[in-house]
């Protein structure tokens, strides 16, 4: 049985963003990402500030359910990216087996088995504002083996931060028409405490970026969302 | 043919409420409502204070695609009670022949066949704090006609403002499990122009939406979601 390093778990709280925006959830944060993204709000998952847990499924889902009691039925994993851990399969496995169900966050560079069995995938193919190249032909893999499943979802999630992203974003959408996509604005501002400030900020770029997509015909049927937790509780790790 | 009541068109705009939250989308606004919520913040829809224009269904597709040009495929009918009108029905086919697809919001108290052929309904019984009554049966009609549509969808919304409202919205998702639900926070000072006041209190506000959902085992599968255009745009008409 793999194991899987863990650096946070937490909730009940909301999720903030993306395709289950507003839907309360539990956190999984995994440590260890492949990518180095310029922007990363999640380094402490990979940078060594944090030091992870090497747990169990069954020590994962017992802590889920410490944290969690009877006020949850949906847990979210996240990371880093959680795709390069193969243990997750059993921690998912033994969450659906109890009616929970699942989501995964991941920016699609690796595959594994026990995605098609994830309730809501997100795949977050990251700009070149990120500094990150995409793997096109890796990309439409990790897509056409998610897309067509019955009652599971996948979407496509890019942030933005530039034009050239705006661009990149139109790209990916014409490339898989078909699945659902979201836009969001990219913090910029990861370390300030100041949340009155940080607040008009964000929404502010969230402004911006609605004036982008409405005066784009390539992107007609995206939706563009806010991170819904920033705004309430700006830069604040754990909530 | 039946004309229609038309209060305003406007967009292309965001989507802020509900299960197409995000989306790009046109707004056709009908006049007229049955009900009297003593919180409506569209008063002007039925309180004569704003005259509608009598309108064939093809005039009114002319006027949206005036408005939008070629930066929409997604038309929202809002009211009022947009279900009070049997000539939508003609303004959704020609919708639909152009590939454009729609959405409807209604509290679920009038019936029209059309609404079968709607992309996305979404149906807000009106809590007591509303002074309204529901009527169960009518919603069990409604919902059962249009909960397993095959690509179409159907979803629940609960505007909340206190305690009994939400043991209400509880009462609601309990009745009907298998229909997506979403909770929002109503906007209580629908005049004020202080934009940065308004944030402030209505954020406040969806903070302590989420916390009694986060502390409710009765609603763990809800989703809890703000109005983004009031976050963006404060009280302003036709954004
Ligand atoms: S893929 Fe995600 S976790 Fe990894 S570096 Fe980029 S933003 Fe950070
Ligand atoms: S049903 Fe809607 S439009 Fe009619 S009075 Fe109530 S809030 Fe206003």
């Amino acid at each position: 049985m793999k194991k899987v390093p863990v650096l946070e778990i937490f909730g009940p709280t909301i999720q903030g963003e993306g395709m289950v925006i507003g839907r309360k959830t539990m956190f999984l944060r995994t440590g260890g990402c492949d990518y180095r993204c310029s922007w990363c709000d999640s380094a402490f998952t990979w940078d060594g500030s944090q030091k992870p847990d090497i747990l169990d499924a069954s020590d994962i889902v017992e802590w889920l359910e410490m944290e969690g009691g009877s006020f949850f039925n949906h847990v979210t994993i996240s990371g880093g990216n959680p795709a390069l851990h193969e243990g997750l399969g059993e921690v998912n496995r033994l969450l659906q087996e109890k009616g929970i169900q699942t989501a995964v966050e991941t920016q699609g560079s690796f595959w594994q088995e026990w995605m098609t069995e994830i309730d809501d995938v997100t795949i977050s193919p990251k700009p070149p504002s990120s500094g990150m190249k995409t793997n096109w032909e890796h990309l439409d893999m990790y897509i056409s083996r998610l897309k067509d499943r019955e009652t599971k979802k996948v979407s496509l999630k890019v942030v933005i931060f530039d034009d050239t992203d705006l661009s990149y974003a139109a790209d990916v959408h014409e490339r898989y028409p078909e699945v659902e996509m979201f836009l969001q604005t990219g913090n910029d501002e990861i370390s300030t405490a100041d949340d009155q400030w940080l607040l008009s900020h964000l929404l502010n770029r969230y402004e911006w970026l609605v004036e982008q997509v409405l005066h784009s015909n390539r992107l007609n049927d995206v939706k563009v969302l806010p991170q819904l937790h920033t705004l309430l509780w700006g830069n604040k790790q754990g909530v």
